[in-house]
């Protein structure tokens, strides 16, 4: 198994030079803290952590996976007690409110712990990250008690969430969800269902866990505008805040998965359990909705993190298998076959995994900076834009990142050989840990259509409009008049760059022009636009990317090899990944009659 | 799981219809036999073998795996059973020559027959499959004596064989076998050493395995050119032709892997086994290359029949799944939602699998009509020249298919969203029973070498131009002055694939020309190169079925139905698939630089 190793050049590469954390930071109250020697020694104590206690059990994890006994649900070797270092080390309340038993430091941090923490051991991640989901929706929709009795817990860590959405009839459309809530007389609600797909839903890293569920209370309408959302703990809490008695919520059974062995998936049994009515009524969706977008930027982080540890995994086999001579002569005359990394084809899978993890970690980043702004901003209009640009780049990232993420992962296995597919090496592992990342929190059909049909067509594009536009201001910056001392160096990048996102603001309104008279066109182009998006969006975090090093190489300061090699997969991935948009806008573009013209039943003919 | 229903229908279709195997048969003596109510005979009762013995045990195949204990290999419930009836049957013994036990129908039967075992159940489909390369390799090249000892019981199933060539430190580079032959007096030698990743190396299915093993002679040459091929039992065999005592070849282990699990792949260690030169000194690898091409067009099967199964798992979960409603408008209006085939993208992810796996049906089938050429041909020119022809299609079958075949599994579980990551509907077996796929056999980096370095810079490009011409004429048929009734209607397929042919020439002499001073430039190429030839040869393939389904449509004969979707599919190949040849003659062009210029010690800065 790849041991871990937090990359923490290439971040602080990001953090300082490419997207200035220091200056955002002062922008708000709650960056005060976050001073670069405090943010320095977060990360490089997070890094510890993430080195020394989750990596050592991320295979072992995979092999002894959970178990369900006598209802009892026992979590790998070693995972309940990371788990109590984690709390003790304060990590699990690092960004959240201090007025909840928070640090009250900057959310964006907390994305750079969960990227370290991801990439480390994402099955173990999931438990910590669940709760989070769970602890951002009691913290927007929450009254006052309800904070009090559960959201500090949870932030201590003491307990831990869940998001109790899916059901065994429906994932994506959870209009269909079946789960009752019927009220009782003292304000409370009986919650009976089926909850399934509960990712961290039953463990024994703490003696409760608050779940968060969606259920229909008694003659709600049908539909999406139906469902409420029910704060259930799996223990009742007494009024001294101290665990209380069983409060029938089950775990019936642990699903047999391919891969995130180590995270727990249960099947959950509501049976009359005592619930809280967390919002409004029938407003559970809507109130969804703020965790979705959380939720799906660090799904996205899946991705990033598997493109890093298969990169980290093959790079040394590449230099230690001999494997044949290189076509251009001998690169080791002294070894009976050269390293493998001297082929050119083994350079092509290595740098597309250096590409992806590299430019997806500064997708990220920038979006967590956006998260902050959400949050902190000075004005409600600052954290509305931002909320708005949050909206379209989350699904972006979360599908162009993952479905980037398992290449990654499958070129890891590849660089391997034969070996890559033993379990022994680890790289499979990433590879099945890695599947899941396309699937849930929508897949990437869900999230094409997220895209497209709702961030793009229906919300009127002005989030697209202004993004494109910092890009074609970014560009200009390098453009026939400036002055700018890298011009010349840049222009492999702008030049391209620019003409990509002409034509991504051109094809965009002819599918929405063709749209108006034909709806399929969306469903039909959605998820190739949305992986044209992306690579769009990547090649822009490339360019500024190669633009600071460049400013880094003239400054005689910082590490030249860095910087060099940061120019060189700039250079690699506008000449061999970017041109994937050419098929793209071949694809998004073809008829909607190619896909909706065959008849049902001539599908197959067995 | 799936259950396998073999697609007779459309073998039919490829084997009368559009490649014609009645006429082909009648032009070589074992070809007689196999009149089309005879082939029909074959193929129906094979599918019924395969969907009701191999089909049924290959999910709990994959749950049981392989056990080695106390020396001996356990294979799962019912496998050994299933053999014993595919000996009975007669299955083993099918397209081999009958003065051997053979049963001398034509080679391309057999791979008629792999086809649908390999689908049905790709693990226990590598015991005879291997067996096969043992039993090819011995014809090939042994002596009366060892054939008569060897191949007859091999043929019958009596016991099976292995190919023994991959060690701890080389695969690929099988000029590094350390694996010794020390020459007894009696003309046997002793084999001492380790080989790895043997599939079928032991189990319980026959009481001799027969391995052929590529060991050095002391004083050999290094390098490839010091490498002899052995014949060497598990256990020695009688001179009455019973088996006789142990010859120390033992299990030392058995690979845990990412899939395929119940085809027992072994570590055997040779500790002075008794073993028998196979053709000439030091010619071993030489004599392998034969094999090679078999074993290629072999594993070229699993890319389509992952796609195949793929396909047969996802369209009756997508027909059944209601979720959302269709974009353009309800679809089930007495239902809570639509059937997901409704959707534009779901029908996207189902027409891509039905394209690989009935498009890479084609291309496969063609090549076994070769195979029998270069196996029965009438001239010993007609043998070489499909031997080239088959060189040259060999690495594009087997890295493009099973690359498809990889994305074909991938998108099966897409369709199933998160179901499709739980064991139980047996999405994600398939995923990772395909993931070998691309591995083994040489990887697809080799393929990409073997057909543009060697089969087409090194071998002049001889067949790679009689290739694009048989293509070129093939769209002459329907040119300017052609009066071919379904010109118009071919014009959509024959214009584009035109136009790609005449690219495709092109390229490989820009190439050609660009390696003359760079020899780098190949293996940078080298897989987009090959993507590249695969997506235009499909193209040929599916024109060629489109042209075959307006014949049949306009004789108002056959099933209209069924001609009409392959019409679509074609359709949907050319307008969503066949445009990723834009991308990829963008990056196989692309500079060596890219790839090349990063130093070793930069890759990483951690």
């Amino acid at each position: 198994m790849p041991e871990y190793k937090a990359p923490l050049k290439d971040m602080d590469f990001l953090i300082n030079d490419v997207l200035d954390f220091e200056s955002h930071y002062k922008t708000f109250p709650e960056g005060e803290e976050a001073t670069p020697d405090m943010v320095e020694a977060i990360l490089s104590e997070c890094a510890k952590f993430c080195e020394n206690v989750l990596s050592p059990i991320n295979q072992s994890g995979d092999k002894e996976g959970c178990v369900l006994k006598d209802g009892k649900v026992t979590t790998p070797t070693g995972f309940k007690e990371a788990y109590q270092q984690f709390v003790d080390g304060g990590w699990q309340s690092l960004s959240h409110p201090t007025e909840y038993g928070g640090q009250g430091l900057p959310l964006s941090l907390g994305v750079l712990k969960s990227d370290m923490i991801g990439t480390a051991n994402w099955s173990w991640g999931m438990y910590p990250g669940l709760s989070m989901g769970a602890m951002n929706t009691i913290y927007m929709h929450g009254t006052e008690a309800q904070k009090q009795e559960y959201l500090i817990p949870l932030t201590h860590g003491t307990w831990t969430g869940t998001m109790c959405l899916t059901e065994p009839q429906c994932g994506t459309d959870l209009g269909q969800v079946k789960t009752k809530a019927e009220p009782n007389d003292d304000g409370s609600y009986d919650i009976s269902g089926t909850k399934i797909f509960i990712s961290a839903g039953d463990h024994d890293f703490t003696d409760n866990i608050i779940h968060v569920v969606l259920a229909r209370m008694p003659g709600a309408p049908s539909g999406t505008r139906g469902i409420s959302l029910f704060i259930v703990p799996k223990n009742n809490v007494n009024e001294d805040g101290t665990v209380g008695e069983f409060n029938n919520v089950s775990c019936g059974s642990l699903e047999e998965k391919m891969g995130i062995k180590a995270s727990a998936t249960a099947v959950l049994n509501f049976d009359g359990a005592k619930g809280y009515l967390l919002g409004a009524e029938n407003k559970g969706l809507e109130c969804m909705f703020t965790f979705m977008n959380t939720a799906r930027v660090g799904t996205s982080l899946q991705g990033v993190g598997t493109a890093e540890l298969a990169y980290q995994g093959s790079l040394p086999y590449a230099k230690d298998r001999l494997s044949m001579r290189a076509l251009s002569g001998k690169k080791a005359p002294d070894k009976v076959a050269d390293p493998i990394i001297c082929h050119a084809d083994v350079r092509r899978m290595l740098l597309t995994q250096k590409s992806i993890a590299e430019g997806g970690r500064a997708m990220i980043y920038y979006v967590a900076k956006l998260a902050d702004t959400m949050m902190y901003g000075a004005t409600e209009k600052e954290k509305e834009q931002a909320d708005d640009m949050l909206g379209l780049l989350t699904p972006i990232l979360k599908a162009f990142l993952t479905e980037s993420g398992l290449e990654a992962a499958n070129l890891g296995m590849q660089v391997y050989g034969g070996h890559g597919y033993i379990k022994e090496w680890g790289m499979e592992q990433i590879a099945r840990d890695a599947r899941i990342s396309t699937l849930y929190e929508g897949t990437t059909g869900i999230q094409g259509l997220d895209l497209l049909g709702r961030k793009i067509l229906l919300g009127g594009g002005g989030s697209f409009k202004k993004f494109t536009t910092e890009i074609m201001v970014f560009c200009k910056d390098f453009g026939l008049l400036s002055r700018n001392p890298h011009k010349k160096n840049m222009n492999q990048f702008i030049w391209p760059l620019f003409k990509h996102v002409a034509a991504w603001q051109q094809y965009t309104v002819r599918i929405a022009l063709k749209a108006k008279n034909n709806r399929d066109v969306v469903g039909s182009a959605s998820v190739d636009y949305l992986m044209y998006s992306g690579y769009i969006t990547m090649a822009y975090f490339w360019a500024m990317m190669a633009q600071k090093a460049y400013e880094g190489l003239a400054s005689g300061e910082g590490d030249a090899d860095f910087y060099k090699a940061k120019i060189q997969t700039a250079e690699f991935y506008f000449e061999r990944l970017l041109p994937r948009t050419k098929t793209l806008a071949d694809t998004m573009m073809a008829s909607t009659k190619s896909v909706m013209q065959m008849e049902e039943d001539h599908f197959a003919f067995l």
